[in-house]
């Protein structure tokens, strides 16, 4: 099969397709997404060797159990052990011997084929669209928000950064009837927010004026607006990572009493309900959907600052 | 009077005493301690500019309200403006207009005189002395844990530090029963938290290990050990302060999802009684006390690596 591998350098390969194993099911993808995430992995982040990709939709070929076979699903990314605390609290995502498709220790989505547990595929209903499925598992994550604290009605929330992962936090956050305000510095994405009914700001935002901050700039620099603009004793949610390093003093944590807490995987389920109840749009993200054959034109597209997603389209089966 | 300045550089001066003020009181200092902040601020921290300290124990020599005056006091260090929101919810420490003494704003405690408004004294009771009475700002900032977090009675604790704070968080939250593990690098620092019946570990902390880590080392290194040794889904309480920065990547906070709190100071009542009881012996903390005209030879002991806590005496009342 054909794939993208990441060994410090980005190749199209012919590698062989997965074979099936034990409490395993054989994926055809037929959709994928391209994420900051994958961009950070090219730079370096996780040190991951492999075939990159970790939002998808496909059709299941090969699985012990008939039922699988094919069916369209996506799948949770993160394959635990079960057997671990972690894991009987379902909270697999945090398994100490985790792997995750395309970030670490697992092949990813940019391939014909994908090998994942059983247990980590979501069928998909008919209404939801390859090009939709792809955005279960960002979406996912941003219902991790919501799973990990509970927000107060009457806060003030700013969401840092105007891309994918920002969009979708507004979006889901709108739904909850609460006063969002959008942080960004391209002013043809900020419009995209506006459209939504948030109010946005560009610049400097100000000082101690937020009880709640979304950070999902994706870059370092949302570190320091998320600091300065959160309240003394406000929540600060931290989504982006990246390869680099800050340059940071912690001290205005401790002088203003932030709480920061890390936000990474959600469940898929309540993302899939969103989608199918048509309350989170996501296709107006779609920048542009390119063919797996234009992959490195996907990637180098998918840097420019307009972009917001990027779809790979992988050939029918036959 | 005699006061320690500090402008870039340290220096013995003679200053004016302070003038009374309406809602304030002045203050002869008998006790002042030497803090790890008031280090930082010698480096830089804050900025600040004026007569440092900000851990006292003194009598009340001139104030409005007579019923103060020949009263033993110390006082909580931060000044609100009385009139935002933060301070209406007994937040003045986070009141934005606020001065803190000998750290924002405001003149310390490293002078035989002191102004502070009415409502920050505090009054000693006769059993608690000068000496013991100085911890009682630390003492507060470490009960800033417990009104911050709940903490669970199986979780399993690790306290990054060996100093001061590390021995006062240590002493506050062994009356919890809780399961504590402290972790430094200096042995004979470590005996006295032995002696507390606590376990220690000296050189690398085992990984994800710990439901909460509260980092109290007062350097930059106790942040890379906080964030290694915390479980996943794990909190963090940030009590150290400096000058210096860090150079971090906060990818380890978003894929853990860790919760990480700042601390800082808390409320002085709550200190008072447990130093009254006696369930929190300060004394053996105690590595040395100085008079006022040595202050520059306890400033560099304070610099040494066996020295807990360094206090400075002033000249009593003609």
């Amino acid at each position: 099969m054909k794939a993208l591998y990441y060994n410090g350098e980005i190749a199209v390969i012919d590698t062989k397709k997965p074979v099936l194993i034990a409490g395993e099911a054989v994926i055809r993808v037929s959709m994928a997404g391209l994420c900051a995430t994958d961009r950070e992995i090219f730079a370096g982040y996780m040190n991951f060797r492999g075939i990159p990709g970790h939002e998808f939709a496909g059709v299941v070929e090969e699985c012990a159990d008939g039922a699988w076979i094919g069916k369209r699903v996506t799948g949770e990314i993160n394959a635990g052990c079960g057997d671990c605390d972690y894991c009987r609290r379902g909270l697999e995502r945090h398994c100490p011997k985790r792997t995750t498709i395309g970030i670490a220790g697992r092949d990813g989505a940019f391939a014909e084929y994908l090998s994942l547990p059983v247990g980590n595929l979501v069928e998909l209903p008919d209404c939801i669209s390859d090009e939709e499925a792809v955005f279960i598992e960002p979406l996912a994550a941003v219902l991790e928000i919501t799973e990990q604290i509970r927000i107060e009605p009457d806060w003030r929330i700013l969401i840092v950064g105007d891309g994918k992962l920002a969009a979708l936090t507004a979006m889901v956050l709108r739904l909850h009837g609460l006063d969002l305000t959008v942080s960004g510095i391209d002013e043809a994405k900020l419009d995209f927010f506006r459209g939504l009914g948030l109010e946005t700001v560009t610049g400097v935002i100000p000082a101690d004026s937020f009880d709640l901050v979304i950070e999902a700039s994706g870059s370092p620099n949302g570190w320091e607006s998320a600091v300065s603009s959160v309240k003394p004793r406000g929540t600060i949610v931290l989504k982006s990572t990246y390869h680099d390093k800050l340059d940071f003093n912690p001290a205005p944590i401790v002088i203003k009493e932030i709480t920061l807490i890390g936000s990474r995987c959600g469940r898929f389920k309540p993302a899939v309900r969103l989608i199918e109840r048509g309350l989170v749009e996501v296709k107006p993200l779609i920048s542009k959907v390119f063919s797996f054959e234009d992959i490195q034109e996907a990637i180098n597209y998918s840097r420019s600052s307009e972009c917001l997603k990027v779809l790979i389209r992988f050939p029918a089966a036959d």
